[in-house]
């Protein structure tokens, strides 16, 4: 799948992300995605911290268009185990950048990193995912 | 903290979570607590079931109310690392219970093991988490 | 497979674990095992410490026979992924308890929870692994 | 530390690791070492495969020299969590190679990713690890 089309099919069939989460997908090629989010206070906690369910829902946003730029097969594909450290609080001021990559693509399994990085680059998650591929 | 205690407090200080996402905390006690979900629109995914984050969501929420249990000086409790393995889909027409309790509680790093199920109590999700202490 | 059936193909298939790590297999039934292992020189660390390794190896070692105890197709059932929380150092002037469970027994995939002990049930390291099983 | 004094201490206080596995220390500098692994009969699986403790010995040794090149205070550090995802079977007839690095050091929590490669340089396993650092 292109990056438009892939755009296009998740904000018609997951509105409840990349709508009203306010993601905008920038990438997705290749086995490769790159998305962002603008906080909103959903997405807050006490500090003014991006909240750590932000960043696993985002780690798996991503990690889903990634495997999607692999294949439209991979519309059916579930999450079986999702792994993240957290490593610095990020302030919801600022976009949070997200990226994943399919570094296993598996006719069962596949296996996908993503780190979510502030505007500086910092590391402020590090996932690791592993996707369950539809029977054939 | 007691149970009304802590329901007081995650409703003022996380609204997002306790308000919004209609969560309701019908247990907080010596390490352990046990709230519920009712699925609406945006816990959703395609086919009626209930999204991965909102597993991930509940299973961190429970996570630091069971901390709370043990007492105040969890406010500051940071995540620092999830891992959460899912089993089966759960369909977003029933409510989704949660649970979780503290099996290492610690100065410094505390264990919670935390479950997601359906009303008929089969396990939809399993989570490990890891929280930082607040230092004293 | 029978409890004596696991232990004599465990011994058979791999004797660099159920032999020479001196592993005792004391129940495997049901989708649960339960072993014991002595700690030898090769298992220490500085301090008389058992290490992180031995546990990981015990509760792959434990979760593979639990599997066995639902069915011999699961001998070809491979470790997808492995996830360890350590909770307390480890004499290894005790023999160390083992438990595994299967909480998930799946066609593709099987969610499996083990538990490292000491002799007075001290949890040292909980495991969460998923298994792929082998295709029909 | 230095790669050499790294070599030295992990020999001294670690030979069941760095002496009995026959494990060398390539490289380990600013937070990153690499060593490599030549598997014996106790690292095998049936069929000449290496077995997923055995790289998950090698994931956790490699994250501890990736630590000491950061400071000698890393002596005292302790893995709290390891996750590893095993992506292909590896053949026991060539060396393994595994590399660590510290993405994220930390006064009381460092974060480490590790992978460990075959001679083409495929990932056989991905490892996110989290090591406690001693208190000063």
């Amino acid at each position: 799948m292109t990056l438009d089309e892939i755009r296009d099919y998740l904000r018609a069939e997951f509105p409840q992300v990349f709508i009203e989460e306010d993601i905008v997908v920038s990438a997705a090629e290749g086995g490769f995605a790159r998305m962002s989010l603008r906080p909103g206070w959903r997405h807050q906690r006490p500090g003014g911290i991006v909240s750590g369910p932000t960043l696993m829902m985002l780690a798996d946003a991503a990690g889903y268009a990634a495997l999607l730029s692999l294949g439209a097969n991979a519309k059916m594909a579930v999450t079986t185990n999702l792994n993240v450290s957290f490593m610095r609080g990020a302030s919801a001021a600022a976009p949070i950048q997200q990226e994943a990559r399919v570094i296993k693509p598996g006719r069962r399994l596949s296996v996908i990193l993503a780190e979510a990085m502030d505007p500086d680059g910092k590391v402020l998650a590090h996932t690791t995912m592993t996707y369950a591929m539809p029977e054939s």
